[in-house]
């Protein structure tokens, strides 16, 4: 038995224990073959990665040095016992193992990987095995599988309303902020919309780092259920309430591995929508060259997954497959994107006419789940709604009701615009390097950073006239954006 | 600019930063998105993990907190100026995504990655990404690629002579310890075994691990050509020669995840030994229902791959499919193996027929490489090489040659005996469960803990009466091992 000895360092995600090379109740220098052992106090166990102190100063050699992170997850006190052994590696690892070499795994393996993966037993690099091992062959069964226990791991959200709507869009366009739009239309018509929305994984801003820029957007469950009584609506970040934590942990992975594939995106959707409590839902996907769906095949096989894990878990879907041939609006990053949908609520004359009309198709395809409105008429009531202000009055109240947002977030100082450099027209706009050269500018961590997109596919430019506009917070970050532009600025303009 | 401060806390593999979260160089709150920096002094550039100081006493805001590892191998000193800044992605990252998305990748690409491996720029979970990648999918023109750029990562062995030998067995076969017992022999003979061999992977004991239970193993490239100059053969870690770095960062990932493919195992023992300067190699692939490869057309395959890329490097190679059905040998475990090799050496009555028999078979293929044996004369050859003592004071030279090992290797104190339940016979030996209680006794960790086998299949046995014995060290480990045995012991026992 050692003594907690709280250490005030930040590991951040990482569970860090800190032990004497001394220690008394244990061989450190053995350990480290594995380097993770378990941490037990007061009846909870927890998994941690040792380091080595070999100082005094730091921890004594009958002390336990709790970083942050493992301090605040283990609840216990300084000075209270806490117990320290190898960690026996998760037994659900033979599974990933098994399907690493192939093997298809059935709905008991599924769920004990989602079990371990929530109680952070596996490392990163076992997140990251079992993901790419998936990503590289996982059948129907195996993704509904995997979904009903991601669902399963966490908390459920229960509405007790027949009709619980929803978007969604796979992601892959910059600038395709159709949510915010969407939201307070169909709320003013009057259905139940709580969204749940997530960070940026791969993209230079998520629906919920957008919102952020305009509302507080990290409520828990109770919050969040009394801005739904209200407003009919909401727009948070799902981190806080518990849904799907499983998929949080896979994300964490995918996120700096940048690595995204179909089965792992409906497990992830499809959980996180189930476990939210909704009924019907819209899905979009954007289909172009350089999209996160390239080809007619692909979406449609996508598409399949969809309604095959969707209707499963009982969820009445429509998927629509929609134009990903370029972003969508002008604006890239959070901020950026924030005034686009601005603009597009309150009818600005120059709002981007494809936010607008995109949103109002996926709002038409929401409202005609309403069994009073009539087949068809789904678009021209939602337009209806968009252009009277019902939308923009009820996007003000949902503002109102999650609160301010946490900080100011202005645009970024640092700008540089990217010109064209001879005359002719913009064949093509390339999505992922436009959202690569807008991440690099620092969105969405800096949510003032981004791109401000001044031309479309098939618009004339002149030599020397800006193609966009890279904002940028960060000196560093800003300058790997303007060199990563200058080497390839993701427009093709080719001579008239 | 920081001043370099060192902590006296080893993190073991991983570069680890301390900043203050009041550092002036820096906004940790927005680095820990990637958490990775790059950290410049004196002309060179390393990647590291940050972590943050709430207090100052551990690092004031201007000073950059260096661990251990991350000290040693930047090689500033105390007091320097350290520049600090956000890492940029490896762009050879780029092509894992591609990978992880079923391209196939060219030598362009492959060499970019292994360069990036070798510089320490891919965090762990970016190596089982590129892993886990390959294991789905791999051609044999990549796994060339491969090869040919982890040989170009390191250093190059040149011994001036015609005929190099070298033997390599993929693995999987507890107690497999033929290399002991061939390198002696091989050498006995005249011809030169400058045998670098590895430590376990997967196993309970590698080769390096069991020769270090008799004489040092850790030799630099100069100590090592003395004892090759003077015995003809060695028998070292291949670790401290440098040969093909790349391959050991890919194990150092591999090992704690437990995955070993055909690609990575071919590309990991050809660059190992094509960088060892060999040119006649035999390769032993066991087979059998619990071996690494299971069935004849997997052997086939993995053969034509091994001859594949050892061709294309100018390597003659013999590759021999052996009888993989049971562990070879009595003892499992470094200093277990270590016993069976010595008896076999010493022609002690008793000595393991089965080791001794497939070292003889072994040898007798590489002794045939020598245009000066008649075809078919080897076997004969290294038996009588064997039984004259000769391999046994060839041993002794090099194991003098070598050095004394690093300490001393006593079997574990704490013993179990796992016995039948009824009478009957062996039907069947898991390898794989061996090899899993063997590791989970502490072994390779502990030199002193493993198995020690007393039934072989097909042995007749009585309820009661011991399969094996558990050797332990550890409490914590030793228990494991018992409960994981006793569970399944990896003998199955059937009524007569």
């Amino acid at each position: 038995m050692l003594k907690v000895k709280p250490l005030p360092v930040d590991t951040l995600r990482e569970n860090v224990l800190v032990l004497s090379r001394r220690c008394s109740a244990l061989r450190p220098e053995r350990i480290s073959g594995s380097r993770k052992v378990e941490v037990r106090a007061g009846g909870r166990v927890l998994f941690a990665n040792i380091v080595i102190a070999e100082s005094d100063e730091l921890v004594g050699p009958d002390e336990a040095g709790l970083t942050m992170p493992l301090f605040r997850r283990l609840g216990a006190a300084a000075g209270a016992d806490v117990d320290i052994a190898p960690a026996r590696p998760p037994e659900s690892l033979d599974w990933v193992r098994r399907k690493v070499n192939g093997a298809t795994l059935d709905e008991k393996a599924l769920a004990a990987i989602v079990d371990d993966l929530v109680t952070h037993a596996y490392s990163d690099m076992e997140v990251a095995a079992f993901l790419i091992s998936c990503a590289s062959f996982m059948t129907a069964d195996e993704t509904l599988a995997m979904t009903q226990a991601m669902i399963a791991s966490g908390s459920r959200l229960r509405w007790d309303r027949p009709l619980v709507v929803d978007k969604h869009c796979i992601g892959g366009i910059p600038g395709n902020r159709t949510s915010l739009v969407v939201a307070p239309i169909v709320a003013a018509h009057g259905l139940l919309f709580p969204k749940t929305s997530s960070r940026a994984i791969t993209s230079p801003a998520g629906t919920a780092d957008t919102m952020e820029v305009m509302a507080r957007v990290e409520l828990n469950e109770d919050e969040m259920r009394a801005v739904v009584d209200r407003c009919g609506a909401c727009i948070v970040w799902g981190g806080k309430v518990d849904l799907s934590p499983a998929d949080d942990v896979l994300i964490s992975v995918e996120r700096p591995l940048g690595v995204d594939t179909a089965e792992q995106m409906v497990a992830s959707i499809l959980s996180k929508k189930a476990a939210a409590g909704s009924t019907h839902l819209v899905i979009d996907l954007p289909l172009g060259p350089s999209a996160k769906v390239r080809n007619t095949n692909e979406a449609l096989r996508l598409r399949k997954l969809f309604e095959f894990v969707g209707s499963r878990l009982g969820l009445t879907m429509e998927i629509v497959i929609s134009d990903g041939g370029q972003p969508i609006g002008r604006g890239v990053g959070p901020a950026l994107e924030a005034r686009d949908v601005r603009a597009v609520l309150e009818n600005a004359p120059d709002a981007p006419v494809d936010l607008r009309e995109k949103s109002i198709m996926l709002a038409g395809r929401l409202l005609e789940f309403d069994p009073a409105l009539r087949g068809g008429q789904g678009a021209a009531r939602a337009r209806e709604l968009l252009e009277s202000g019902a939308a923009a009055r009820k996007m003000d109240q949902i503002i109102e009701a999650q609160g301010p947002p946490p900080c100011k977030s202005e645009l970024g100082s640092l700008t540089y615009d990217v010109v064209a450099r001879l005359d002719g027209w913009v064949q093509d706009v390339d999505c992922e390097r436009i959202r690569s050269v807008a991440r690099l500018a620092g969105a969405p961590t800096d949510v003032g950073a981004g791109l401000d997109l001044f031309k479309r596919k098939g618009e004339p430019v002149r030599a020397g006239e800006p193609l966009y506009r890279i904002y940028g917070v960060d000196p560093h970050d800003f300058g790997f954006a303007r060199e990563a532009a200058d080497e390839d600025p993701g427009y093709k303009v080719v001579g008239a």
